[in-house]
């Protein structure tokens, strides 16, 4: 199974770099985990739009719930609730994983039943807990907006809005929400002094104990599925059951995509069932189902300190200014007796 | 009755500027309506904290609601929908007002029950309706929040933050939520060529008839209250009563404080209960309710004409990168029966 086989490699890297000692650092440095980069922004006019839709709480039934509502761009890009809030305030089924650096994810959705941005884009809008819209209405509504359609056209053009443009310009939009510039990308980039003692004692565990094996890649994570309770069965009150619900093979079932550990410390709580509130939980959790391993509180805390150092400049934006509905718009139903 | 003498000085006004014709023009420019001047951020600080806490989840018991979600400042500062929705999706009790140009209300809220804009901030934050919170426990994730601990320490210099502090910060950024440049206040500082025949025709219906009579002053409106119904009974399924609620005083029923028409064209839907969806409905129900006129098909596109001049540059603002809660922040509580 390619997930299990890359976990197995990765670990067997880490423990072989763990014998360098001191040398080690500068070998970590072009292993397994790069840096950011910097955005190029190709096509600004697509990115703009996209930007303006992704803010655009017309996209949902209500007109009230954006896609900013759950992956919050002022926080991490997530909401920091356990579970998010959709339509008619019901309770979403999972936590809301961050947009930031998104565009690393091998594939999308927690059980990775999107292949892209673009298809992610079009689920929330159509889920009846989520946006609770559908996407005939939801290009009903662009279409009749003169502001919009004037975009689509300079950036498409073409006469007639479709869904795939709506959700291909969101998806531009998401891959400029990088996060380059955190003081591991500054260390791994060759500056010994962006990571005190701690930190860097917190990188070497989280390397050595095995943390690396799925945490890796741009995003330290967002590459491969892994099972949450690996060593030991995880218990929740959630339902999901992750990847079986897409493949429907019973070896898939509690399999996840793991999550980027880019800007962690922004993005509480954690799981794809927000069960950890803080990240010294977190780290305590994943240690003992995933690795059989008992972390205390001096390893905890280093490698928290390490995660915090994952934090990124965040996008700097401007809000965007919305082009009004018309006469014609279709009106949003926030609520569904009316 | 103060409002009602305004009224008639008003109406009275208008008349007699009516009589000039063309010359009136210049005449009507340096009458009762005032263009909206270029901000000056004086405070860039207070400013900047109170930018932060107006787009922050975290002042709402849910974790989800901000001043924003109501306010959108990508939409007009106003939310679009007839009434709001708030806590665990509760229907609002009124369509919520733009915030864009508050600064100019004589007092806050629709009845008024506010005096400003710092008094009018503590609302919503504890309306079990809206935000659903406490002062008391807003304050106390506030200051869980070393970030907001920092900046707070910074504009108001003492330790101990205040639900006091909280609301004047906020207002420090409303007050700079103007929108100058509208093509009429190009006009009203001497461009003729700012507005069409049918937009000038528009304003002239709007002077003449009685419009201006309440919908003077800087921000067009927010200068009194008026009953809503002044010549024939306002039917309405929404109970709100307006004055009467704060004063006791029935001769206060229905009177609400009027409206801004700045920016009416992003602002929709009208009135205090959201009833006219369209600016057309609004321009032929306020003619017939509160000046006993019936304006025709081409007088009506003509004062709507009028009416979309008043859009101004809206604010351009930088998303705001929110602190981070820490392990001691209280959680949000999203669903209530959890």
């Amino acid at each position: 199974m390619q997930s299990r086989n890359k976990f197995w490699v990765a670990i067997g890297l880490s423990v072989s770099m763990a014998m360098g000692g001191m040398a080690l650092a500068q070998a970590k440095r072009d292993a397994i985990i790069q840096p950011i980069d910097d955005v190029t922004i190709e096509n600004p006019a697509k990115v703009e739009l996209g930007k303006k839709l992704w803010f655009d709480p017309r996209l949902s039934k209500s007109g009230f719930i954006s896609c900013n509502s759950c992956h919050n761009l002022s926080m991490g890009g997530s909401d920091n609730l356990k579970t998010s809030i959709g339509h008619n305030w019901q309770e979403g089924p999972i936590n809301s994983p961050t947009v930031l650096n998104s565009k690393y994810n091998f594939v999308q959705f927690w059980d990775g039943r999107a292949k892209d941005l673009k298809e992610q884009a079009g689920g929330p809008i159509a889920n009846p807990k989520e946006m609770g819209f559908t996407h005939e209405l939801a290009v009903e509504v662009v279409e009749s907006i003169p502001g919009y359609v004037k975009e689509f056209q300079a950036v498409y053009g073409d006469q007639k809005i479709t869904i795939d443009e709506i959700t291909d310009a969101i998806a531009a939009f998401e891959e400029i929400l990088v996060t380059p510039n955190s003081r591991f990308d500054q260390w791994l980039k060759g500056d010994d002094s962006a990571l005190n003692e701690q930190e860097l004692a917190g990188y070497n565990l989280f390397t050595t104990s095995g943390c690396i094996a799925c945490h890796y890649g741009t995003a330290m994570g967002g590459s491969s599925f892994q099972k949450m309770g690996l060593m030991e069965e995880y218990v929740t009150e959630n339902p999901a059951q992750g990847r079986v619900e897409v493949t429907g093979k019973d070896a898939d079932r509690m399999m996840f995509k793991v999550p980027t550990l880019r800007n962690v410390e922004l993005t509480y709580p954690y799981f794809h069932d927000g069960a950890a509130a803080t990240l010294e939980e977190a780290v305590l959790t994943m240690g003992r189902l995933q690795l059989k391993r008992n972390y205390n509180d001096e390893e905890v805390s280093s490698i928290v300190a390490f995660l915090k150092t994952l934090t990124g400049d965040q996008p700097q934006l401007m809000m965007p200014i919305l082009p009004p509905s018309v006469n014609e718009t279709p009106k949003p139903v926030p609520f569904d007796k009316k």
